[in-house]
């Protein structure tokens, strides 16, 4: 049976290793990254692994099947986080996956397929500033000219990796080949709230959200907050207000949908001038395509329809636009299945945040496995689950395991 | 007559007195400042006044009446500006005022009472961060402790006295008795955009508008933008969106009424991120201190029911409150009395921003004028009136000093 206590310990004993005291920051090529995998490559190692660190610094362990060479069921979550992190968000995958390989090598058994786990050196994208560096790398689709992306004090990817003791042009050789996976199977915590509203331990992910994201930019009048009528104004902060607003109205007519203002800048932001610009970002997601489509559209014509009201000139520029990932029906099923044999309710989600198996997609059929979380808060050192979900958590994973056949 | 084309001239020389290039800042007791105020103490000696710079760092010239000694009616504006100010802003009263005092001198004319013309050092407070210091010092309501604030650079009002010549020992004898000054008449361009949409050169103040400072604070609780499904959000940020539409429709409910949010931040302010937190400020304004109270308490129980309607955690603070300064009927009547002699149409209108006449008004009946200015455009390089209006506002000034009486 895996254990939840020890998921729960490995999770605390990574943290340990941090950029700073009291806190958990951990970005890829660190020094604290290799201590991780060094942790991480230990157990799997106890788990009965083949253990390596590959080409493009993802930790990999391989469990072998009935026969040496067979294709695998991946699983793993990412071992980076954000700055000022939780414990959960990606380590508790990767502890997961091994805690389930563990109670196969304990009960000698092996399966008709192999199991790998992947720990991935980047999803994050905080130290070079773009995301899913170790997933893409194992699907074949880094660009090679990422290696030319440089982190805050200058350092380029490969020269990171270099130092890190990989050789930056052996980089591609990370990338697998589609026949080589059966799946990718990834339990991630929710990182947000529908799980702990309804009282689930464990739902099984629909899609990945597609997002998009656009940047508006109100123009109109500044002018003096005590001498300019009411009547003669055009302010910009309140046609952003309204905006605000139009979002917000747009993205609750769907149950599916979320719309968010997370930024927002009147110029030139003094207590007695009437705000001559607002600027402010809009992010919009959906687990289909044609509903965050729609709803963009509704935005820019509630927009347009401010700023023609208002006499303001409208600027919107889209920053960046990224189509739902689903997860594969067959391995949703077979996920289901295991949250009703270990006894639990069976609840579909979509996930709003980007994970992993957006990159790994594109070589292999993919599904994912929410855990419970607190108050659905995550990257945030406050980010928390229980025990017992762990657990619950592990039990489905290698139920599923268990029984997974393509 | 009074010259329009030199009322321009020398604020096209003032403003040469600026601390950068190719633009106009000039603060208080700044070597800017002494140059400005010689240029006006050589303009009043022209205008046969004698001109001295008070104990708290005004210019004042004096042109006696019908006999030495008399009362004086008091007329002028500051010489200080704002950061990358326009040419007007104070001047255009100062310059206005000596011009009417050179008319008299040269048809040797003396009327029943003295008249004054004071250049105030400091109005916009840039400087030492507080307001009206040179009218305050002139009012006898300069608090002795104020001496010690500091600039940005630690110089302390009274060490900045003292670097200027002056004994910050004797700054209170700038202080002048109720029966001294009769009355206090400012011409001042109006930085609103009323007389230019109504086609008029100059107005006349009917009050300096009270006006009621706040900083809001809404939170709500931050979360994933991807993760957290609508319903069950804590956005601050949209409870903001309806705090600045609410201020804008109880300002709009009154004519006479205006309300302005500035500033406004969401917390954290990050792209993906349901804004926890939002800071904002509220400006109101109006020239009846119970229509500005009644928006108040309106907009307090607005922000209430917004904060409640979203689960929101709302904290109000008052920054400022400041009550209205009428102008003298009596000086409305004969600056109405001036405008129609000059032929032009009467319009009354209530000043938005303060007014040196605020503090003055301490020890005497104070009325104000307002020159038209282009685009209601004001603490802008492109503040801008026409020569023609500068004439209309000094021959109304002039109309008005030649037949005033108390």
């Amino acid at each position: 049976m895996p254990s939840g206590r020890r998921i729960m310990q490995r999770c605390e004993a990574l943290a340990l290793h941090s950029e700073q005291g009291g806190g958990l920051t951990r970005v890829f090529l660190s020094e604290q990254n290799r201590a991780a995998n060094e942790l991480v490559l230990g157990w799997m190692q106890e788990a009965g692994m083949q253990a390596r660190l590959d080409a493009a610094g993802n930790v990999v362990g391989r469990y072998e099947g009935e026969r040496p060479g067979l294709p695998c069921l991946m699983m793993g979550s990412h071992l980076d986080t954000v700055r000022d992190a939780g414990k959960y968000d990606g380590m508790l995958g990767v502890v997961t996956a091994l805690e389930c390989v563990a109670a196969l090598h304990e009960g000698k058994r092996r399966l008709g397929f192999a199991i790998e786990v992947v720990g991935f050196g980047d999803e994050e994208g905080v130290r070079f500033g773009t995301t899913f560096l170790g997933s893409r790398a194992i699907a074949g689709t880094l660009p090679p000219a990422v290696l030319e992306a440089a982190d805050g004090e200058g350092t380029s990817l490969g020269e990171a990796l270099r130092r890190f003791g990989l050789d930056p042009a052996r980089c591609a050789e990370a990338a697998r080949r589609p026949e080589e996976i059966l799946a990718y199977a990834e339990l991630h915590i929710e990182q947000g709230p529908v799980l702990e509203a309804e009282g689930l331990p464990v739902g099984v992910v629909s899609a990945i959200a597609g997002f998009t994201r656009l940047r508006v930019t109100l123009k109109g009048r500044a002018g003096h907050a005590g001498t300019v009528p009411m009547a003669l104004r055009r302010d910009a902060l309140a046609g952003a207000a309204e905006a605000v607003l139009a979002v917000e109205r747009i993205a609750r007519g769907e149950p599916e949908l979320v719309g968010t203002v997370g930024r927002l800048e009147p110029l030139p932001g003094a207590i007695n001038v009437i705000p001559g610009e607002a600027r402010f970002t809009v992010d919009l997601r959906a687990p289909r395509d044609a509903l965050r489509q729609r709803a963009r559209a509704q935005i820019e014509a509630a927009l347009q329809a401010i700023a023609r009201g208002r006499g303001l000139e409208l600027g919107i520029e889209a920053l960046q636009e990224q189509a739902v990932t689903p997860c594969a029906p067959w391995i949703i099923a077979q996920m289901e299945r295991a949250i009703a044999a270990e006894g639990m309710p069976v609840r579909q989600l979509a996930s709003g945040a980007g994970h992993d198996g957006m990159a790994i997609a594109a070589v292999a059929d993919i599904g994912m496995l929410f855990v419970r979380c607190k108050g659905g808060i995550s990257h945030n050192p406050a980010e928390s689950i229980t025990e017992a979900d762990a657990a619950a958590g592990a039990r489905v994973l290698l139920n599923f395991m268990m029984n997974f056949s393509k």
